[in-house]
C-alpha cells in the first residue's frame, strides 16, 4: 500500500445522513484508510445549529457555523444540507477550488445540474451524486459505467418510498388512500406538507436524473411530465387486484423513435397498472427500484431502501471512497457527457396502454358507440368488461364498462378518454389509468 | 473531447458471447468512440475454427488462430473462450506484456484468480470480470465501489439461470425434476453433461468470487460447500408451496461471528426454502439475482439475465469502456484487495434452520421421543405438523411428520439428523432442507 498524505474531508450537513455519514466516517477510519490507501480525516461538519448536532451524536469539535473557511481547506466536500440554497453556493465554491464534491441533493441536481457538472469540468473536479437518486441503491455507477458499451432504451422506477409504502398499504389492507396516507405520516415517511412526494415532485426530479444519465442527454425538470397518487381510490385499487394488476407510481423514461416525429426521450411520473407478476409489482413497502431495458443486457432491475438515514450514507461513502481512490491514484472519475442530446419530448409522444372505466347509461347500442368513439381516436380496444349493478334487486340503469387498450400515442388516448366524457351515453369516468410493464 | 490515439482490442474467443462483443464493437463504434474519447479498433479475433467464427457472423478479416501476435500488439484483450487453458496462459501473457485484460471466465478466476490478479498487480495492468458472474447484472462494480464504504455482511444469489429454470418449472408446473431437466435441455439451458449446473458447481464458482470480492478475502473454491439440486422432488416442491415457501438453489457467503470458535466468512451452494415474499422468491425463470445485506445500505437487490451471448456482451462493453476511459485519462482501476483476508470456514459453523421431513412409527410416544432427540442436540423446534395417511381406508402405520426448527448451526443441525436416522421409531427421512431468508 503506497503511502499517501491524509484526504481532509469537509461535510456540510448533519441531519439524517449527515450524523450517519459522520459516524461511519468515524468509526471506520481504519478499514477506510485501508480499502483507500490513505487516512480519510474528517476536518469539520458546518450547521445551522450546533447543539442540535451534538444531540445527533456528532463530536463537538468537529462542529462548526462557518462554511468557508471548511470548504476552502477540504480535498473532498460531501454536500447532505439539501435545499437549493445555501447548497448550490458551497458546492460551487468548493468545485471552483478544486474539491471534488459528493452531493446527495437531488433537488438541486434535478434544477441546477448543468451549472454544477459545467462547473466540475472546467476545473476537472468530480462531482458524485450516487446518494441523490433511491437512497442505497447503486444505481448511478451502474448506469454510468457498467451500462456504458450498452444502449439504454427504457427505465421505471419506483423512486419514492412513500408513495410506495401508501400504495402497498392499499393493495394490502385495502386503506383508503387518506388512511394509507396517515399512516404514512405517523411513520415519519411523510412530511408535514406531503405534496412533494404524492404529487410526484420527488420523483420528478430523480426522474430527471435518470434519464439524463441514461441517454447522455440534459432532461430539464420542467419537461417531466408529472401526475401524483392523489386520485387513486380503494377501489381503483380492488378492481387492479382482480385483473391481476398492482397500482404502482413510476417514473418512466424512454426513447421514442420518430415515428413521423421527431425522434427523442420522453420522461414522466404517474400511477400505472402493473402486472402483480412483473419484478416492479413484487416491490413492497417503502423499498425501491429501478428496472431497466437494455438493448444488449436486457432486463435489470436494482432493489433496495430508498432512502433512510443510514442507508443513504452508504451510498455517500461509497462515493467517497471513489474520489478519495482518484486523489491517490489520479486519473479519471465518472465523467458524465450529454454527447447525444436528444430532444426531451412531451407525454403525448409515449405509446402507452390505458384502462378506463365508464359509467354508461345501460342501454342497447351503447357499447357500440363507445366503441366507435375508441375506433374513431385510432385506439383499437383489448379488453371489454361490462358489469350491471343490481340496486335492491332492480337493475340499475346504468352499466359499468372497464376498458383496455391496446398501445397507442397518449395524445391519442387522452383525446379519446375526452371524447368520452361529452359522450351523451357516458354517465361519469370512474378511472383513467395508464398500463406498464408488458 | 481530447483527441487520443485508436485503442488496440484483441477478442479472444467468437462463441456465443465473443460474436456478440465483435458484433457491437462494429455496429456501435462511433457511439462508443464518443463515451471513450478515443476509438476501439478491433485489431483481431482469435479462435480455433475460422470458419465457424465466420458463420457466426465475424468479419473473415479479423479471424486468426495466431494468439500470440493479436495479444502482444493490443492494448486491451477480451477473453471468453472459457475453459482453464489456453484461457490462462493467454490472459498472463497480455497483463505480462502491460495490457489490461477483460474476462468472462469464472472457472478460471475462481480457480487462478489469485495467480492473474497478482500478475496483473505486479505491471500495474487491470482485469475486469463483471461478465464472470450474474451475466449482464452489475454486481462486480457495485460490490468493488458503490460498497466500499460499507461492510457486507451477507449475500445471496440466484447465480445459475438453468438451476432457477428447472426448479420454476417445478414450481409452477408441478413438473417432476426429470421433465423440468428434459425442456431445459431441450431449450439449450442444460449442457450435454448437466453436472456443472444441477451439481451446483457453476454456482460454486461464483460464490467464491463474490464471497471474495464482498470480504476482500481470498476464497478457495473447494472451502464452497456444494450441494445440487438432484435430490429435490415434485413432494419437496408441493410441501413448499403449501407452507408459503418456495425451492432456490441459493450462493450463500456471509460472515461468521467468533462465538467461542475462530470468525470468519462461509461460503456455500444448496437448495433452500425461501418465503415466497422475499425478493429471492419473485425471481422467476431463467433470471439471477443477488441479494445483497449490508450494514450501512440494508437489502439489496441486482436482478437481471444471467447468462446469454449479447446480454454477457453488455457487461464485457461496460469493462471495456472502463479500461479504455482509464487508457485515455490514465489513473486508477478497479483495484481489489485482500486486505481483511478474513478465515474461510466450513458450513458447520453456518447459523441455519432445518425443515426435516420425516416418516415415523404412529405409536403413542414417537412425537415426544423425536422431539427428545431435537433437543438433545441442542436444536430448538419451531414448528410439527403430524399427517397420517389413509391406505385405502384404514389407517397406515407411519405418520408423516415435518419439523422445521430455530436457528442452530449446521453441524448441530446436521447431527440431529444423522440421530433421527438412526432411531427406531423413524422409518425414513423423506427432505431434510435449510430454510433461509428470515
Amino acid at each position: 500500500m503506497q503511502e499517501y498524505r491524509p484526504l481532509r474531508v469537509a461535510l456540510l450537513g448533519a441531519g439524517s445522513v449527515g450524523s450517519q455519514v459522520a459516524r461511519l466516517l468515524i468509526e471506520n477510519k481504519a478499514e477506510l484508510a485501508a480499502r483507500v490507501g490513505a487516512e480519510l480525516e474528517l476536518i469539520g461538519v458546518v450547521v445551522r445549529d450546533i447543539d442540535k448536532a451534538v444531540k445527533a451524536g456528532v463530536p463537538r469539535q468537529l462542529l462548526t457555523t462557518e462554511a468557508e473557511d471548511v470548504i476552502v481547506s477540504a480535498d473532498i466536500v460531501i454536500e447532505v444540507m439539501g435545499g437549493i440554497e445555501p447548497a448550490r453556493t458551497y458546492i460551487l465554491q468548493a468545485l471552483n477550488s478544486g474539491s471534488d464534491v459528493i452531493t446527495a441533493n437531488k433537488a438541486l441536481l434535478a434544477t441546477h445540474g448543468t451549472e454544477l457538472f459545467d462547473a466540475a469540468e472546467q476545473v476537472g473536479a468530480q462531482l458524485y451524486f450516487e446518494a441523490a437518486v433511491a437512497g442505497a441503491i447503486p444505481i448511478i455507477r451502474p448506469l454510468r459505467e457498467s451500462l456504458a458499451g450498452d444502449k439504454v432504451n427504457r427505465i421505471m422506477g419506483i423512486v419514492n418510498g412513500s408513495t410506495n409504502y401508501i400504495l402497498d398499504r392499499m393493495d394490502t389492507e385495502g386503506l383508503s388512500l387518506e388512511a394509507a396516507m396517515a399512516e404514512a405520516t405517523e411513520l415519519g415517511y411523510l412530511e408535514a406538507d406531503p405534496s412533494l412526494d404524492v404529487e410526484g415532485y420527488d420523483a420528478a426530479q430523480k426522474a430527471a436524473i435518470l434519464a439524463s444519465l441514461a441517454f447522455h442527454t440534459e432532461v430539464p425538470l420542467d419537461k417531466v411530465y408529472r401526475e401524483g397518487i392523489t386520485k387513486i381510490t380503494a377501489a381503483q385499487m380492488e378492481a387492479a387486484k382482480r385483473d391481476g394488476y398492482v397500482i404502482k407510481i413510476l417514473a418512466i423514461a424512454e426513447r421514442i423513435p420518430a415515428n413521423g416525429g421527431e425522434a427523442g426521450v420522453a420522461v414522466r411520473v404517474h400511477p400505472v397498472l402493473i402486472d402483480r407478476k412483473h419484478p416492479l409489482g413484487a416491490v413492497r413497502g417503502a423499498f425501491n427500484a429501478v428496472f431497466v431495458e437494455a438493448e444488449a443486457a436486457g432486463e435489470l432491475m436494482f432493489y433496495g431502501a430508498g432512502a433512510g438515514g443510514v442507508q443513504t450514507a452508504s451510498a455517500v461513502l461509497g462515493d467517497l471512497v471513489s474520489a478519495a481512490k482518484r486523489h491517490v491514484a489520479g486519473g479519471p472519475g465518472l465523467a458524465d457527457s450529454v454527447h447525444a442530446n436528444l430532444p426531451v419530448l412531451p407525454i403525448d409522444r409515449v405509446h402507452t396502454r390505458y384502462q378506463v372505466t365508464l359509467e354508461v347509461t345501460d342501454q342497447p347500442g351503447v357499447l357500440a358507440k363507445i366503441a366507435n368513439t375508441f375506433s374513431a381516436g385510432n385506439v383499437s380496444i383489448e379488453t371489454v368488461e361490462q358489469s350491471v349493478r343490481q340496486d335492491g334487486g332492480k337493475r340499475s340503469k346504468t352499466a359499468t364498462l372497464e376498458v383496455g387498450t391496446h398501445s397507442a400515442t397518449d395524445a391519442e388516448l387522452s383525446a379519446v378518454v375526452k371524447a368520452l366524457a361529452a359522450s351523451e351515453s357516458v354517465e361519469s369516468i370512474t378511472s383513467v389509468i395508464r398500463v406498464e410493464g408488458i
